[in-house]
């Protein structure tokens, strides 16, 4: 039994749109117990259209095609698909009654929308004016949704699943558990993975690094327990890492926690420039614990705003330990905040030095009634700017969630 | 002659994540005058992976695979297609001392990723680890890739492209005319766009809304002088909305205008919590005209940083004209900047009122030397958290934009 989607449209073909209607349908059928063995993004000329529809159909006892549903020159799904299963094309009139009153008749395209193949099933448009089918021949079936991502996601939920399902009735018992860590590097999880893979042949693991995350996913048929035993293994390994099994944003991990210990934040950011505070007021609700970041770009705002001394600019220059410490006291009295964190590092592509190349950066912490923590980091390897701030902004988010959790210093 | 892509890996597939590198590599082909004809997700079980590739060179001349390059259990992609072209593995000493050169050899994936096939044309990594490779066999070609979108992207522009220009010689002659615009309805925009569509046949359009942004893009074959002809069209229509041909970030155009006129620029974020200074501070040489943010999540930091009056804040609330431009005053106080701009407002998914829903937003603009100017604005239609703050963030930019380009009052 293979499934197989086809994202239909030269406008995903051509690159000119991204195509979100396979992810969402790839894990929508994989919460559900079933796995796609192949996608292909396939032109809406006719003849190309065609020969790959009946590919797949050869090679697939499902096929679900997304595009090419709409009352446009280039919509051809409909005509081709019937072509295939060699249905006639006729006018539903309750499809036709449905958009006539949805649209008050005012539709000119609601002709068009009503016309369908004999003898398949409908499948309903809630949302918009093209109706999706459901062919079947034999133990095969071909299931044809809009393109407009929010009509076939409602489509499928809707109409299309509970057919599938009457379909292939071996689902899957596929279990997934997800693990994300933070201030980890693949060489260092990798063998344990391998570990995992070799004492559970029927454990397939994924890694997925993402500039101070470290994602995991663990895979199972049948027997979901495993994946418990395999998670617990894992966070042995690292028991001061691993910060959720949810989300892979740390700053969600970060606020349950905070709110859940009563605790406010303040930022004092210069090479970040804010990138900390969007990844945290990203989330609903941090307002809870969040009270502001001083985003202190210029020197003399780091002076005006922070009240870094003139001194330390002048002798250790902006990226410095000292005037990290200056953030760090500047903000807390500013703010009264339970912790501050500051950074203040070298982004590029300007600006790096022999003794301080691109990616040097000093973090510092601060908690409530202790001495200012600030140390140095080197985000190396890393030539695009973004992707330093991006490294950067993580590694403080984690470093924060360590030392709330586990006391640990990052720095 | 066909091209094909291949993206490869059991995660894409899965719908765990969002595949970025095939709409990348299409769009960046076609700018090339090259069009995709075929793309596929595969997994990264051997066996298939094998077969995809082998079926993908049997029909099309050109065959690009992103994914499983890197040094992990799950990344087969180097040996299959050295398999495929049947060539052998030896450790490439160059790569060895180029990784060892960039991360001191620290890393212990170094010795794998210096392993690569002979005889094919190495694909240099200048971001990370995994090399790729051009393999060439009469007139097909198979160009490998890594699947982490910043590596891919460079190698493709740095050291493919070049290569796939000398193998295909038979490029086509289509030129791409973009245009961004701020502030401006997909609705407003589109009869115009019609309009061109009918004047010139050969000539044929897009249109990309963006929160807060539109873009536009204009096609042709043959002729690129068509699309002077239909930018001044639309140019002459919208004359203080345009802001880039180039780049659809805001925060480029903004800041070569206001580095051209040596302005100086402060924040004061409530709602966007530092968005704005994000979007700001990706770009390099940014310092040169952008001093900082104060974003105050808080009220007590407004008040203790912004110096908001508390009477302002207790009658008027936070989200209100009077704080806002306290706002603005507080921080130019604070850094004497030429320009500050100010947002408070209602993200969402709480803190909507009758009166003030969510989307509602109160955007301050204040010129060194001029009165405040608060106005309010309501991002409708909008739910997401996300939208609101990301349609906001790029407004404020547009209205400083057109401020100091046109002296327009964008609320």
């Amino acid at each position: 039994m293979a499934i197989e989607i086809l994202s239909i449209g030269d406008e995903i073909l051509s690159g000119s749109i991204q195509d979100t209607n396979f992810p969402y349908l790839a894990d929508a059928l994989k919460k559900a117990g079933y796995l796609v063995s192949f996608h292909q993004t396939v032109s809406d000329e006719p003849e190309i259209l065609e020969k790959a529809i009946k590919n797949a159909l050869a090679r697939s006892q499902l096929v679900i095609t997304t595009g090419g549903l709409g009352p446009t020159l280039d919509d051809r799904t409909k005509e081709i698909t019937a072509k295939v299963f060699e249905k006639n094309l006729t006018t539903s009139e309750e499809i036709k009654s449905i958009l006539t009153k949805r649209y008050s008749g005012k539709l000119s395209s609601i002709e068009n929308q009503s016309i369908v193949p004999e003898g398949t099933e409908l499948l309903y448009n809630d949302i918009g004016t093209a109706p999706g089918f459901f062919y079947r021949k034999g133990n095969k079936a071909l299931v044809v949704l809009p393109g407009v991502p929010h009509e076939m996601k409602a489509m499928f939920e809707t109409y299309a699943l509970k057919k599938i399902i009457e379909l292939l009735t071996d689902r899957k018992k596929i279990f997934f558990k997800h693990m994300h860590f933070c201030h980890l590097g693949e060489d260092e999880l990798d063998p344990y993975l391998r570990e995992i893979e070799k004492r559970h042949p029927n454990v397939s693991t994924g890694i997925y690094p993402g500039y101070g995350i470290l994602s995991v996913s663990l895979k199972v048929v049948g027997e979901e327990k495993k994946l418990d035993e395999c998670a617990e293994f894992l966070l042995e390994k690292f028991p001061t890492h691993f910060y959720s099994y949810e989300q892979k944003d740390l700053a969600y991990a970060l606020q349950k926690e905070m709110i859940a210990k009563n605790l406010t934040l303040a930022l004092a950011e210069s090479c970040t420039g804010g990138h900390i505070a969007a990844k945290i007021t990203n989330i609903a609700d941090c307002s809870k614990y969040f009270l502001g970041s001083m985003v202190s770009y210029s020197d003399e705002m780091k002076k005006r705003a922070l009240l870094v001394a003139s001194s330390h600019l002048e002798k250790f220059g902006a990226v410095s330990k000292e005037v990290v410490e200056d953030m760090l006291l500047g903000a807390e009295k500013l703010t009264s905040a339970d912790f501050v964190l500051a950074v203040s590092g070298i982004a590029g592509p300007g600006g790096g030095t022999k003794e301080k190349p691109i990616g040097t950066v000093y973090c510092g912490i601060l908690k409530k009634g202790s001495k200012p923590h600030v140390g140095k980091i080197l985000s190396k390897g890393r030539t695009k700017r973004e992707l330093v701030i991006e490294y950067v902004s993580n590694f403080m988010l984690g470093s924060l969630y360590r030392k709330i959790m586990y006391d640990v210093n990052s720095f």
